[in-house]
Protein backbone atom coordinates (compact mmCIF):
# COMPACT_ATOMS: atom_id res chain seq x y z
CA UNK A 1 0.00 0.00 0.00
CA UNK A 2 1.29 3.14 -1.21
CA UNK A 3 -0.30 6.78 0.48
CA UNK A 4 0.45 10.19 -1.66
CA UNK A 5 0.13 13.24 -0.26
CA UNK A 6 0.93 16.51 -2.02
CA UNK A 7 2.01 19.30 0.68
CA UNK A 8 -0.32 22.05 0.75
CA UNK A 9 2.09 24.83 1.43
CA UNK A 10 5.96 25.92 2.77
CA UNK A 11 7.22 26.90 5.90
CA UNK A 12 10.30 29.69 6.07
CA UNK A 13 12.19 29.78 9.07
CA UNK A 14 15.54 31.59 10.40
CA UNK A 15 16.67 27.65 9.95
CA UNK A 16 18.58 26.66 6.89
CA UNK A 17 20.97 23.89 8.06
CA UNK A 18 19.32 20.99 10.75
CA UNK A 19 22.69 21.33 12.63
CA UNK A 20 22.04 24.11 15.56
CA UNK A 21 18.28 23.78 15.47
CA UNK A 22 16.32 24.01 17.88
CA UNK A 23 14.41 20.42 18.99
CA UNK A 24 11.11 21.36 19.83
CA UNK A 25 8.98 24.67 19.57
CA UNK A 26 8.88 24.39 23.48
CA UNK A 27 12.80 25.07 23.16
CA UNK A 28 12.45 27.76 20.13
CA UNK A 29 10.38 30.05 22.35
CA UNK A 30 9.89 33.57 20.48
CA UNK A 31 11.62 32.65 17.08
CA UNK A 32 9.36 33.59 14.45
CA UNK A 33 8.45 32.15 11.06
CA UNK A 34 5.83 31.76 8.26
CA UNK A 35 3.50 29.14 6.90
CA UNK A 36 3.07 29.63 3.56
CA UNK A 37 -0.23 28.07 2.10
CA UNK A 38 -0.55 27.82 -1.35
CA UNK A 39 -3.24 29.90 -2.70
CA UNK A 40 -5.26 27.23 -3.55
CA UNK A 41 -5.72 26.17 0.12
CA UNK A 42 -6.31 29.72 1.51
CA UNK A 43 -10.65 29.43 2.16
CA UNK A 44 -9.27 26.53 4.06
CA UNK A 45 -7.91 29.23 6.63
CA UNK A 46 -11.31 31.09 7.27
CA UNK A 47 -11.65 31.23 11.41
CA UNK A 48 -8.20 29.64 12.18
CA UNK A 49 -7.10 33.06 13.67
CA UNK A 50 -8.90 32.55 16.66
CA UNK A 51 -6.89 30.04 17.75
CA UNK A 52 -3.91 31.13 19.45
CA UNK A 53 -1.90 27.23 18.64
CA UNK A 54 -2.07 25.61 15.58
CA UNK A 55 -0.24 22.06 15.00
CA UNK A 56 1.73 21.59 11.53
CA UNK A 57 2.16 18.06 10.17
CA UNK A 58 5.10 18.86 7.93
CA UNK A 59 7.23 16.28 5.25
CA UNK A 60 10.58 16.53 6.99
CA UNK A 61 11.90 16.76 3.71
CA UNK A 62 15.32 16.65 4.80
CA UNK A 63 15.16 13.20 6.18
CA UNK A 64 17.07 10.52 4.79
CA UNK A 65 16.50 6.46 5.70
CA UNK A 66 15.83 5.87 9.66
CA UNK A 67 17.23 3.26 12.13
CA UNK A 68 15.17 1.28 14.57
CA UNK A 69 17.59 2.75 17.65
CA UNK A 70 18.99 5.98 17.59
CA UNK A 71 20.66 8.34 19.82
CA UNK A 72 17.81 10.65 20.66
CA UNK A 73 19.07 14.74 20.51
CA UNK A 74 17.84 14.86 24.51
CA UNK A 75 20.06 11.74 24.99
CA UNK A 76 22.98 10.21 24.93
CA UNK A 77 22.01 6.03 24.76
CA UNK A 78 20.12 3.86 22.44
CA UNK A 79 16.70 4.33 22.41
CA UNK A 80 13.73 2.57 20.39
CA UNK A 81 13.12 5.24 16.98
CA UNK A 82 8.81 5.31 18.17
CA UNK A 83 9.99 6.34 21.52
CA UNK A 84 12.05 9.24 20.18
CA UNK A 85 11.35 12.57 18.22
CA UNK A 86 14.39 11.59 16.16
CA UNK A 87 13.11 12.84 12.27
CA UNK A 88 14.87 10.01 10.56
CA UNK A 89 11.51 7.78 10.36
CA UNK A 90 9.63 5.37 8.06
CA UNK A 91 7.44 8.11 7.33
CA UNK A 92 9.18 11.65 8.41
CA UNK A 93 6.33 13.24 9.43
CA UNK A 94 6.61 16.36 12.12
CA UNK A 95 4.72 17.61 14.72
CA UNK A 96 4.69 20.90 15.93
CA UNK A 97 2.32 23.06 17.93
CA UNK A 98 3.44 26.38 17.19
CA UNK A 99 2.35 29.60 18.39
CA UNK A 100 -0.32 31.82 15.88
CA UNK A 101 0.30 35.29 15.64
CA UNK A 102 -1.31 36.37 12.76
CA UNK A 103 -2.77 35.58 9.04
CA UNK A 104 -2.69 37.72 5.79
CA UNK A 105 -4.09 36.19 3.44
CA UNK A 106 -2.17 33.00 3.05
CA UNK A 107 0.66 33.52 4.98
CA UNK A 108 0.26 32.24 8.66
CA UNK A 109 2.62 33.91 10.89
CA UNK A 110 3.64 31.90 13.48
CA UNK A 111 6.27 32.05 17.20
CA UNK A 112 7.82 28.70 18.82
CA UNK A 113 8.80 27.12 15.36
CA UNK A 114 11.30 24.67 15.22
CA UNK A 115 10.86 23.62 11.55
CA UNK A 116 13.52 24.01 8.88
CA UNK A 117 12.90 26.26 5.93
CA UNK A 118 11.54 25.24 2.67
CA UNK A 119 10.08 22.26 4.71
CA UNK A 120 6.76 21.22 3.14
CA UNK A 121 3.04 21.16 4.91
CA UNK A 122 1.24 18.98 4.96
CA UNK A 123 -2.06 19.54 6.82
CA UNK A 124 -2.26 22.22 9.70
CA UNK A 125 -4.76 21.66 12.48
CA UNK A 126 -6.35 23.58 15.18
CA UNK A 127 -4.55 23.23 18.62
CA UNK A 128 -7.13 22.26 20.72
CA UNK A 129 -6.50 20.99 24.47
CA UNK A 130 -9.23 18.65 25.16
CA UNK A 131 -7.70 16.49 22.08
CA UNK A 132 -4.33 16.81 22.54
CA UNK A 133 -3.22 17.29 26.42
CA UNK A 134 -2.57 14.37 28.83
CA UNK A 135 -1.67 15.91 31.70
CA UNK A 136 -1.47 12.86 33.83
CA UNK A 137 1.07 11.40 31.37
CA UNK A 138 4.33 9.86 31.95
CA UNK A 139 7.36 10.33 30.52
CA UNK A 140 9.16 6.91 29.65
CA UNK A 141 12.99 7.36 29.20
CA UNK A 142 12.40 11.16 29.05
CA UNK A 143 11.71 11.29 32.66
CA UNK A 144 14.79 9.62 33.89
CA UNK A 145 17.34 10.41 30.88
CA UNK A 146 16.31 13.75 30.43
CA UNK A 147 19.68 15.99 29.99
CA UNK A 148 17.49 18.57 28.42
CA UNK A 149 20.28 19.86 25.50
CA UNK A 150 18.53 23.10 23.56
CA UNK A 151 20.14 22.96 20.32
CA UNK A 152 20.02 19.19 18.01
CA UNK A 153 23.37 18.04 17.41
CA UNK A 154 24.76 16.60 14.05
CA UNK A 155 23.27 13.19 14.52
CA UNK A 156 20.08 13.62 11.87
CA UNK A 157 22.52 14.68 9.12
CA UNK B 1 6.07 17.53 -5.29
CA UNK B 2 4.47 14.24 -4.82
CA UNK B 3 5.07 12.38 -0.93
CA UNK B 4 5.04 9.04 -0.65
CA UNK B 5 4.29 6.76 2.85
CA UNK B 6 3.84 3.45 3.51
CA UNK B 7 1.60 2.32 6.43
CA UNK B 8 4.15 1.01 9.47
CA UNK B 9 0.93 -0.64 10.81
CA UNK B 10 -2.79 -0.87 11.20
CA UNK B 11 -5.33 -0.39 13.63
CA UNK B 12 -7.90 -2.53 15.10
CA UNK B 13 -10.55 -0.77 17.09
CA UNK B 14 -14.40 -1.53 17.99
CA UNK B 15 -15.47 1.07 14.95
CA UNK B 16 -16.27 -0.68 11.80
CA UNK B 17 -18.13 2.66 10.38
CA UNK B 18 -17.67 6.19 10.60
CA UNK B 19 -21.46 6.72 11.81
CA UNK B 20 -21.45 7.06 15.59
CA UNK B 21 -17.76 7.04 16.08
CA UNK B 22 -16.17 9.30 18.69
CA UNK B 23 -14.69 12.09 17.12
CA UNK B 24 -11.88 12.36 19.22
CA UNK B 25 -10.17 10.24 22.07
CA UNK B 26 -11.29 12.46 24.66
CA UNK B 27 -14.83 11.64 23.68
CA UNK B 28 -13.34 7.79 23.67
CA UNK B 29 -12.58 7.44 27.12
CA UNK B 30 -11.99 3.49 27.76
CA UNK B 31 -12.65 1.97 24.35
CA UNK B 32 -9.62 -0.40 24.03
CA UNK B 33 -8.26 -1.26 20.60
CA UNK B 34 -4.97 -2.56 18.89
CA UNK B 35 -2.08 -0.75 16.86
CA UNK B 36 -0.01 -3.52 14.98
CA UNK B 37 3.14 -2.63 14.49
CA UNK B 38 4.18 -4.52 10.84
CA UNK B 39 7.06 -6.65 11.95
CA UNK B 40 9.95 -5.26 10.15
CA UNK B 41 9.45 -2.01 12.85
CA UNK B 42 9.42 -3.76 15.63
CA UNK B 43 12.98 -3.32 16.75
CA UNK B 44 11.73 0.64 16.95
CA UNK B 45 9.16 0.00 19.88
CA UNK B 46 11.90 -0.92 22.35
CA UNK B 47 11.27 1.54 25.01
CA UNK B 48 7.96 2.96 24.15
CA UNK B 49 6.21 1.61 27.10
CA UNK B 50 7.30 3.87 29.98
CA UNK B 51 5.05 6.17 28.40
CA UNK B 52 1.55 6.19 29.48
CA UNK B 53 0.41 8.04 26.40
CA UNK B 54 1.21 8.24 22.47
CA UNK B 55 0.41 9.93 19.32
CA UNK B 56 -0.88 7.93 16.85
CA UNK B 57 -0.34 9.21 13.48
CA UNK B 58 -2.46 7.42 10.89
CA UNK B 59 -3.93 7.40 6.93
CA UNK B 60 -7.85 8.62 7.12
CA UNK B 61 -7.93 6.14 4.41
CA UNK B 62 -11.79 6.32 4.32
CA UNK B 63 -11.72 9.93 3.79
CA UNK B 64 -12.67 11.22 0.36
CA UNK B 65 -12.19 14.51 -0.85
CA UNK B 66 -12.62 17.57 0.70
CA UNK B 67 -14.00 21.20 0.97
CA UNK B 68 -12.49 24.19 2.10
CA UNK B 69 -15.51 25.22 4.47
CA UNK B 70 -17.22 22.41 6.42
CA UNK B 71 -19.67 22.04 9.14
CA UNK B 72 -17.64 20.42 11.93
CA UNK B 73 -19.06 17.51 14.17
CA UNK B 74 -19.06 20.05 16.95
CA UNK B 75 -21.18 22.93 15.51
CA UNK B 76 -23.97 23.45 12.56
CA UNK B 77 -22.21 26.34 11.50
CA UNK B 78 -19.58 26.39 8.50
CA UNK B 79 -16.08 26.83 8.90
CA UNK B 80 -12.70 26.68 7.50
CA UNK B 81 -11.22 23.07 7.27
CA UNK B 82 -7.97 24.10 8.95
CA UNK B 83 -9.21 25.39 11.44
CA UNK B 84 -11.35 22.32 12.13
CA UNK B 85 -10.46 18.59 12.40
CA UNK B 86 -12.66 16.80 10.16
CA UNK B 87 -10.85 13.64 8.83
CA UNK B 88 -11.82 14.98 5.00
CA UNK B 89 -8.53 16.98 4.31
CA UNK B 90 -6.03 17.92 1.07
CA UNK B 91 -4.00 15.24 3.06
CA UNK B 92 -6.12 13.12 5.44
CA UNK B 93 -3.55 12.16 8.37
CA UNK B 94 -5.45 11.71 11.47
CA UNK B 95 -3.50 12.83 14.99
CA UNK B 96 -4.82 10.89 17.88
CA UNK B 97 -3.04 10.88 21.52
CA UNK B 98 -4.23 7.62 22.86
CA UNK B 99 -3.12 6.04 26.42
CA UNK B 100 -0.73 2.88 26.42
CA UNK B 101 -1.92 -0.11 28.19
CA UNK B 102 0.74 -2.78 27.25
CA UNK B 103 3.05 -3.72 24.41
CA UNK B 104 3.28 -7.59 23.52
CA UNK B 105 5.28 -7.92 20.53
CA UNK B 106 4.21 -5.73 17.68
CA UNK B 107 1.15 -5.61 19.46
CA UNK B 108 0.08 -1.82 21.89
CA UNK B 109 -3.00 -1.88 23.63
CA UNK B 110 -4.61 0.89 23.74
CA UNK B 111 -7.57 2.73 25.57
CA UNK B 112 -9.47 6.22 24.38
CA UNK B 113 -9.27 5.33 21.06
CA UNK B 114 -10.87 6.81 18.04
CA UNK B 115 -9.96 5.54 15.12
CA UNK B 116 -11.85 3.28 12.45
CA UNK B 117 -10.71 -0.56 12.17
CA UNK B 118 -8.41 -1.10 9.41
CA UNK B 119 -6.65 2.65 9.51
CA UNK B 120 -3.39 2.71 7.89
CA UNK B 121 -0.73 3.51 11.18
CA UNK B 122 2.03 6.21 9.42
CA UNK B 123 4.17 7.20 12.75
CA UNK B 124 3.83 6.38 16.47
CA UNK B 125 5.37 9.08 18.32
CA UNK B 126 5.56 9.64 22.04
CA UNK B 127 3.42 11.84 24.27
CA UNK B 128 5.32 14.49 25.72
CA UNK B 129 3.68 17.14 27.63
CA UNK B 130 6.52 19.65 27.16
CA UNK B 131 6.03 19.50 23.74
CA UNK B 132 2.52 19.38 22.82
CA UNK B 133 0.78 21.44 25.93
CA UNK B 134 -0.05 25.00 25.53
CA UNK B 135 -2.14 25.50 28.40
CA UNK B 136 -2.65 29.06 27.75
CA UNK B 137 -4.32 28.31 24.23
CA UNK B 138 -7.40 29.77 23.13
CA UNK B 139 -10.38 27.77 21.29
CA UNK B 140 -11.72 30.17 18.19
CA UNK B 141 -14.55 28.72 17.11
CA UNK B 142 -15.09 25.86 19.42
CA UNK B 143 -15.04 28.22 22.56
CA UNK B 144 -17.42 29.95 21.79
CA UNK B 145 -19.39 27.44 19.53
CA UNK B 146 -18.96 23.93 20.87
CA UNK B 147 -22.08 22.28 21.38
CA UNK B 148 -20.64 18.93 22.47
CA UNK B 149 -21.60 16.61 20.69
CA UNK B 150 -20.26 13.14 21.67
CA UNK B 151 -20.60 10.74 18.15
CA UNK B 152 -19.89 12.01 14.80
CA UNK B 153 -22.78 12.23 11.94
CA UNK B 154 -22.70 11.46 9.02
CA UNK B 155 -21.53 14.24 7.54
CA UNK B 156 -18.35 12.82 6.33
CA UNK B 157 -19.12 9.70 5.19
Amino acid sequence: MKIGYQPIGVVHSPFTEIEGMPIQPSRAKGVSGTAEVFPQYVEGLADLEGFSHIILLCHLHRSRGFRLKVVPFLDTELWGLFATRAPNRPNPIGLSVVCLVDIEQNRLSVKDIDILDGTPVLDIKPYVPEFNERTEATLGWLGSARKRKALSGERFK
